[in-house]
């Protein structure tokens, strides 16, 4: 069997290597456009920070070999052809025409199986100095020396990060970490849209505490300057900057497969089935090339990542031997470090659920990670969005200095699995005082959910109480801290009576009117919405994650 | 509906704050043996460290009020009588006869609904000595008033820990910080017995890495010295000492359900069904005080957790309330800190799994917990536990620096769902380069087991591989790993050909002899399995793990 592999990074070395270990006698060519091979792409940020040192740690074995043409040979059984690019497809013939661009000779590669990992190219928008030499992608190896190269000669004090995504968001970081002045500029009224508003606020009130500029809302007209970009000309002023990051996203490499009359999906990724085979039975796909499915929805998505091209690629590889393995769909699970503050997310936002006919019920819960006496407990604020009809959990996102990442697994795990959130409330997690509340913050949100569910109470999210108070909607604010908690951070327009007070003071209270209960996290707001309750009052509503999450 | 709930710790102020919420009109009383009520158990060791600083962290709401009978009056409307003591039940009156422990005056309570949560005791073995005032139990608050004391005058230079438990070792490293030296002594031939060797030895070395004298297979015979204990005198000689922690495990406190004739588990713990209802529909018990059930197994078992306790609580507390809540049982999931290692657990053990009836697949995969260039990165040895006929995730276990609670959790999660290591192995978990490996190393733990299950290569354990050394058994030891590492650690016996040259050298190795093949963690040994099986080399075993997991 003679194997031909498009793509040398991530999930066409998986695929080679797999094959190789699982059909020893198949023949297994691996063609890749750039230099290196098999590197870390994720790792860009991180080597451009300085906490990778080398290159060659982004391309080594754990064990420290370099994963060169030679390693690919003599381990992997690989013959892999890098700087040459594959140019066409003949189906018929089963054959691709390469070009070494070393030489710029052409041959003709045949293949019984194809297998196309051509991975994705960073978003170019058309604007006006994007060729500028110090407007940079991170996307490749060379990328990333390019902008090592400037930060080492310190000329990169002002720094424009056009684009709010992860990858902008980690740029940030390491070039903060490299003393210069960052401005982001995104087009969209928040970064990061794969997150829920109500909790990316956060992460930007964060990034402005670091001493860095958000602007969002805001459009990138030119990079303008004397042979490199000075400014940044956008439709809300000009930002000046001796550097220019632009992360604007990724998009499929299916040119090729396009071009020889494979099925592209509407995201613009080559369509595969499960089993990642591409509209002709003898071609697959894999890895950032292609289309993904979302598993909780059905539909169609674009989320390129190192982990899913690593699992793709072992599927293809199963398949490709005559084996059956079958990959269904992702959660659109993302992490991200910026500073000492995780963003993550896993499943459907609110508006992707709604979208999706849901019944949405969300959560909003801010609680330290770890039991809360213990000294190194941080925060994490976490979103839960769940379906009242079917009580499944469909989505879960985290901001803050706390331990999300896990949460956000334990997440995507119940959300594959189909679990209900009282499945997940009832979850034997591991609980030690370092590690978890004796409640997890996960079992936490999902009982609330269930409370919202069960109609115990009633939520109401801090934008909708602030409409309120802008409407001057006829209400009572109920604060319901200690006066030590309310007299450091008053809350303007509430009425406060502590807690411990409610029981011997809820005739204060005037009944007919709405009344939202709140205090730090909402957790005391909660209890004092059930003893307003127990006494009669029944238009009482608790604001959603209390007073951490309003901004 | 008049609530009487016996224990004020964890299961127990659950209850009854959730009974109140729900049901505003309830009379709640909630009567306490102890003085402090709603305390951190679990959080005993950390005050004793000096984590914690003060005693009313451990009994404080996160907004800092202490859960005293005030609070508990103020805030939950649940009457509660602590220093009382509940003597008698009386199941046909529906009363419980309590004694106030300050006046010695006897009072009877009538009740609609009881709720048992009187907890769990330390268990105090019949060893002469013990009850000499400086051999102490790690429960309650005054256990750690009292050991705190001793800290304090700088007289616990010599610490004998009876019992290699959680509790002891959250005690080592308590003890250890505050300048003792610490001897662990363990009846057992390993510490932690809810771990599996192979794993828990790496324990043993860290702990004897960090000065600790780890001494099993030894009993003790008995406390001796002049009005202190000054020796511990075992089967195997004496230690001297000027202070004793026992801590050899915590039995429920099951003997007032036992008296009202309430049915009894063979663990000792009170009967619960999954509403938590005992075999009186009018009495209900949650927490230590029960007996629980294996979420796999079925079988009763006796987990005592105050997070489990907690969803116990809730569970009692929605049904009292005529509402349907179920829980179902627990994975015997736990979690240690020791220094800068984790210990942690879920499901079944290798021998438990086996002992059950499973066709038992095991996986020993040391990896690093994020990506491998990122610089802090940690390792974790996992050990996986799976059933090969069903493919069902059985259990997980991990010990060492890295991140392993989250992948513990992940595996909770996974085995409460059912989930195959085929379905893990495609999850989409959060993924970033300070977050995990591409390929997170659960998932990787669940591939090698698919390989395993689907025949393509064959394990040997470790301690399998020192066996058949030590029996001379005809054999070719067959180290992948480069020279340079060889040479830093080389294993006598075996035979060096590193990967790389592998394909060019096979010719040099025996194909009629048993060959096992190894590295550093077996990656290269199982990719040097293959090319020797595609040689058609067929006795070939990799050894798990690699030489990370020998020891």
């Amino acid at each position: 069997m003679k194997v031909l592999i498009i793509g040398g990074v991530a999930a066409g070395p998986k695929v080679g290597a797999k094959i190789s270990r699982l059909c020893p006698t198949a023949e297994v060519t691996l063609v890749e456009r750039g230099e290196f091979l098999s590197y870390a792409g994720c790792g860009l940020p991180y080597y451009i920070a300085g906490d990778v040192k080398e290159q060659k740690e982004l391309m080594c074995t754990p064990a420290g070999v370099v994963r060169d043409p030679v390693f690919f040979q003599n381990v992997k059984n690989l013959k892999v052809l890098n700087r040459t690019e594959a140019i066409k497809i003949d189906r018929n013939a089963r054959a691709v025409t390469v070009r070494d661009l070393r030489t710029g000779s052409e041959t003709v590669l045949s293949y019984d199986k194809l297998v196309l990992a051509t991975g994705a190219s960073p978003v170019k928008p058309p604007i006006p100095g994007i060729e500028l030499p110090n407007v940079f992608s991170v996307h490749k190896v060379e990328d990333a020396e390019a902008i090592r190269a400037v930060l080492a000669e310190n000329k990169a004090k002002d720094v424009v990060i056009v684009g709010g995504g992860l990858i902008g968001l980690e740029m940030t970081e390491a070039l903060v970490r490299h003393g210069a002045r960052v401005t982001i500029v995104e087009k969209l009224p928040y970064i990061l849209p794969l997150m829920d508003v109500d909790l990316i606020i956060h992460t930007m009130k964060y990034l402005e505490s670091k001493g860095v500029k958000v602007r969002c809302s805001t459009s990138v007209q030119s990079f303008e300057g004397n042979g490199r970009a000075e400014k940044v000309r956008t439709d809300k002023g000009e930002i000046p900057c001796d550097m220019v990051i632009v992360a604007v996203g990724v998009k499929p490499n299916s040119g090729l497969a396009k071009d020889a009359g494979l099925e592209i999906g509407k995201t613009g990724g080559i369509k595969v089935s499960s089993l990642m085979q591409t509209s002709d039975p003898f071609i697959y796909a894999a890895g950032d090339c292609t289309e993904g499915r979302n598993l909780i929805t059905g539909e169609p998505c674009f989320v390129p990542l190192g982990s899913t091209a690593n699992k793709e690629g072992r599927v293809a590889a199963v398949n490709v031997c005559g084996g059956k393995d079958f990959f269904n769909g992702v959660l659109g699970t993302a992490v991200a470090k910026i500073f000492d503050h995780t963003v993550a997310r896993t499943g459907l936002g609110e508006e992707q659920a709604r979208a999706a006919g849901f019944d949405v019920v969300t959560v909003l819960s801010p609680a330290p990670d770890k039991a809360h006496y213990y000294p190194t407990a941080k925060t994490i604020m976490m979103k839960l969005i769940a379906d009242k009809k079917s009580r499944r959990l469909l989505g879960l996102q985290v901001v803050g200095p706390g331990d999300g990442d896990k949460r956000v697994d334990v997440a995507a795990t119940a959300i594959t699995a189909k679990m209900t959130v009282d499945d997940v409330s009832h979850l034997d997690l591991a609980y030690a005082p370092p590690y978890s509340p004796a409640m997890d913050n996960i079992i936490t949100a999902c009982d609330i959910a269930r409370n919202k569910m069960d109609g115990i109470f009633e939520g109401v999210s801090p934008s909708e109480v602030k409409a309120m108070i802008d409407r001057k909607d006829d209400m009572v604010l109920l604060d319901v801290r200690s006066p030590a908690e309310v007299q450091a951070m008053p809350f303007p327009g509430s009425i406060n009576i502590p807690l411990g007070a409610l029981r011997m003071r809820w005739q204060e209270l005037p009944k007919g009117k709405e009344i939202v209960t709140f205090c730090k996290i909402s957790l005391r707001g909660y209890e004092a919405a059930m003893i307003l309750k127990g006494q009669g009052f029944n238009k009482v509503r608790v604001m959603d994650g209390g007073l951490v999450m309003w901004s």
